[in-house]
């Protein structure tokens, strides 16, 4: 049977190969993962995907039910969520001593892509919780920690962020929601939230509420806002469930896709009887979501990534079975044959496959990151591979959810009409992944994200030891012959765009902001070419020495040069055309007004 | 209250002054048309489409209902139905002696418009019912067209095209249906056809089915393939209606959107008792379809721009409504502002205006060009604007579906969590528009078509013509002082992309073949791109005269300008860079093996 959800050989030579992580791991907190160790636990999360998470992807796209302010969610997900749990895959990356695993992220990040390639709706239940998790264990106090953490680790309980209100979306500092101290030193709250994602559902006994608040008095702005830790129902002193808190979902979305997931409207507070404690300090609270934002960012980067990587393997299995005659390309009369051999289609596919995996050695890349943050002991390290993060974090949630949902429409036109009818799996996938260009911060606000802080942060020093190892990387790709060509097609493109990067960043400084701003959005796509080509050359020149030497892999090995080649001669010539663009920073958008839009 | 589908101002703009077309029409078979009654009959237009198809939208989105052979359309649609009819527009730029208006082709695109932005799932019932009625006109008999035509035009019976089959999509030499003659000079159907818009509904009395068929020992492939007209009912001698034909519905399609227009699976024959009449010439099917799908694949363009300026007028108000605080390029505690005013959402909304706007243009030119045919006595006016909309036809078909696809994905991005539900208008214009990519030919075939067939078609001389259309365009603007730098700007485009035209041109008549194929889909985007800037500057052209004339009309014409500027200044130079990749024409894709791909 063909594969399913992600190219277990790629996967292999991401980890293995590219990132060595075997090696990495060894001699530190990770040594006890060996090569055996990961591919064991990698193949217990695809068993767990294939089996019992992609079944429910198409019924969970029925959707969730919402009666009197309760929520049912889809058949199925609740027994699947048991078995989520009792394999303890919520808490992997985390402290044995709250019930985690311990497991390094970059291996955290494969088994991930087959969760949540298998049903992202169904994931994204068990993300929320796992940032909600992480906020209580970074800002939390003893006691709260204590009551919560394990709970939530396992699955017991689940988590939310409740963040956004009608009048405050990307603009947090708009919230309304209020915070009244109470003597006890609780806080009684009020409000509305919007867009909740999984604010309220029937397969856990209590839900947390991390949620952002306004304490009485507090400044206007961002700088008033506090975090809270709003239960659905109390905790009592012992740790066991006590009354309502007053937390009331008032109806769920209908949405365009990723409906197994309920984005519930909640009500906070409307009987008064809505309890919240203190989480971190007061006025604080933008920091605290920050720290939560920005892994949730990665993960919306992989949520776009599962996607691309479930389309592009329905669709190459289907351009292999597909058989049509080819047209223009061949003589009249000539024999049909599967569309994979079709010039358009066979683009298409190479489109994908550069896409997906450009993606996944930089989701793994990250996780690795992580991974050296958590494991070295020198404080240098650690600040090095955080500030490379800082710098990856908008592309890997901008750039990927941007480039995700193009792939997926190419694996709809690659079925063709077939792609269109629900009885095949690609719409779906379309449908429920345009969602990740929004949330999180739309791709919009990451961009800004790049220009305005990532970019000249200390001093640029972490953007520079970015373009240096993508520099890096080059350099080590010109030394192999198979591949010096396009090392240096690659080499002419990061040149030109050092010279960008600073131009706009300049002028970003100047009384040109406004027309810099508007080409952030081009800058992270640019900047997003150049990471995706800087991993396919990695991959290439990991490859190429090895293409002679195991015949079952050259295939395999010669299509990652070919890849990288297809990338860098075929695709980037455009983001170079779009570095010109970006350089000349024309204000056509600054200068256009309003009334120029027309309509009214 | 804003307008809804179409910006007035922009549509009178192009019919009144970039066309001209009162002054075209004079002294010639339109002369009727001037301006006085044209806005009436669009008004009329706009009105219908605001007031009865607008509202259809939404609750077409339901879908139709199958039972037992039977498809009931969605509430509302036959009151439109027969609205629709009442006004005559099914048969608007048709024959009066068979029921139609004879309007002006460029007129009735911009009441198209109106009707397919209200609610394209109702009109494209109409579309293909046109399509059919054509098929009948230049083909039928005497007696086909007597018996066929008036109702066909009138909409008291619909029609369709009934053309793929399981294994028979885009390659339709493949398909099996099977046309046995019988001793009165009918024949008897056998097969299955499926993805038939329309096929069975309950809106009108009769269904029109043009059927590709294989005569019993035809040749194989293409050229063994005939056309017949198959009722669903048998027509009686006097035209009343007969016997059921055997045509039975036997499902219909869960898709992706378009969800008001049931696509249907028939049976024909499946009794021994569907009959048909030949509808041209013994295997000339395929002939007599492909002029069906010239018109057919102009209006596919239009259903997609429909969508895109529907997303943007959508977009265009919620921008100017929703209020939120600026960001990073506004100082702390800078007033909120309605977001049209954040540099990346405004460039969002010029990208959008300057798609949405290009291709209205280019829909009504094309409508012009219909419109010369029509007019002319002189057979070179006639074949030159003939061979023109050739040229046309694919990039009007292909690019504009793909980018309404885009335009309408910004538009969900400008709405932000809103766009992604359901009760805004932007998610609906998104799924419903995906299908124009795929059908009437995937747009993989039309830039196969552009490439293979229009780009060399009789030596070449109807693309010189559509390029030296596009030189005098730049020339003329070069004259125009506030748009000389633009003007100049798109002739280095303009120079760089004949240069790159020929070589392709060439490499896809070497040896290199496969590899000229594979840049065929990137050939037709640059050669979209070209005949957008073209239309933009035609539009400044038109408008930078007269911003200093009519006050009120100030910003509409220094927008034209600012648009115009903005495409060619910062969008363009990506296609620049797509050139300089289409005339390296590298051979990646083609030396890419199928198990490079990897999986299995």
């Amino acid at each position: 049977m063909a594969q399913l959800i992600a190219d277990k050989r790629d996967v292999e030579f991401v980890l293995h190969e590219q990132l060595a992580v075997d090696s990495e791991y060894a001699g530190g907190p990770y040594a006890e993962f060996k090569k055996k160790t990961i591919d064991l636990i990698i193949g217990e999360a695809r068993n767990l995907a294939v089996k019992e998470l992609y079944p429910l992807q198409k019924v969970g796209d029925e959707g969730c039910t919402f009666t009197a302010g309760q929520v049912t969610v889809p058949d199925g997900f609740k027994r699947a969520y048991d078995l989520y749990c009792d394999g303890e895959w919520l808490g992997m990356t985390d402290d044995p001593d709250w019930g985690g695993q311990g497991l390094p992220h970059a291996v955290a990040m494969a088994a991930n892509e087959y969760f949540y390639g298998a049903c992202n709706a169904f994931m994204l239940y068990n993300m929320l919780s796992h940032g909600a998790a992480k906020l209580v264990e970074s800002f939390g106090t003893d006691k709260q920690k204590g009551q919560c953490l394990k709970q939530m680790f396992s699955g017991k309980w689940s988590g939310t962020m409740l963040l956004t209100e009608p009048e405050a979306g990307s603009d947090v500092g708009a919230l309304t929601t209020t915070a009244k101290k109470n003597e006890d030193g609780t806080y009684s709250i009020t409000g509305s939230k919007i867009f909740i994602s999984g604010g309220e559902h029937d397969m856990v006994e209590n839900i947390i509420h991390p949620t952002l608040a306004r304490i009485e008095g507090a400044p206007e702005g961002t700088r008033g806002i506090s975090l809270f830790l709003v239960p659905k129902y109390r905790i009592n002193e012992d740790g066991s469930l006590g009354e309502f808190n007053d937390v009331v979902c008032t109806g769920i979305e209908e949405k365009m896709g990723l409906h197994g997931n309920c984005t519930c409207s909640l009500t906070l507070g409307g009987k008064g009887q809505c309890i919240g404690t203190l989480l971190g300090e007061e006025n604080k609270g933008m920091a605290a979501m920050f720290q939560m934002m920005n892994e949730a960012r990665q993960m919306v980067g992989l949520q776009g990534f599962a996607n691309a990587t479930a389309s592009y393997i329905h669709a190459l299995n289907y351009a292999r079975e597909r058989v049509q005659t080819k047209g223009l390309t061949d003589p009249a009369g000539a024999p049909s044959v599967a569309i994979i051999n079709h010039p358009d289609v066979k683009r298409q596919l190479l489109i994908m496959k550069s896409y997906v995996e450009g993606m996944r050695s930089l989701i793994y890349f990250g996780g690795l990151c992580k991974d050296r943050i958590h494991a070295s002991e020198d404080p240098e390290v650690k600040a090095t591979y955080a500030e490379l993060l800082e710098v990856l974090t908008p592309i890997i949630k901008g750039y990927i959810t941007d480039k995700a949902f193009e792939v997926c429409s190419h694996g709809i036109q690659v079925y063709g009409g077939y792609g269109y009818v629900e009885e095949f799996p690609v719409a779906q996938l379309l449908r429920d992944c345009r969602i990740f260009m929004i949330y999180e911060g739309t791709n919009g606000i990451q961009s800004m994200d790049l220009l305005g802080r990532k970019l000249g942060m200390k001093k640029g020093r972490p953007f520079m030891a970015f373009l240096e190892r993508i520099h890096q990387c080059i350099s080590d790709a010109k030394k192999v012959e198979e591949i010096k060509g396009v090392a240096e097609s690659l080499e002419a493109f990061y040149t030109r765009y050092t010279e960008v990067a600073a131009s706009l960043s300049k002028h970003a400084m100047s009384e040109k902001v406004s027309d810099a701003y508007a080409f952030s959005h081009p800058f992270l796509e640019v900047t997003g070419d150049l990471t995706m080509a800087w991993m396919l050359l990695w991959r290439a020149t990991t490859a190429a020495p090895l293409v002679g030497k195991k015949k079952k892999d050259a295939a395999f090995y010669q299509g990652q040069i070919t890849t990288a080649r297809f990338f860098i001669e075929s695709l980037l010539p455009a983001a170079q055309g779009k570095l010109n663009a970006i350089e000349s920073c024309d204000g056509a958008v600054t200068a256009m007004d309003d009334a120029g839009f027309g309509s009214r």
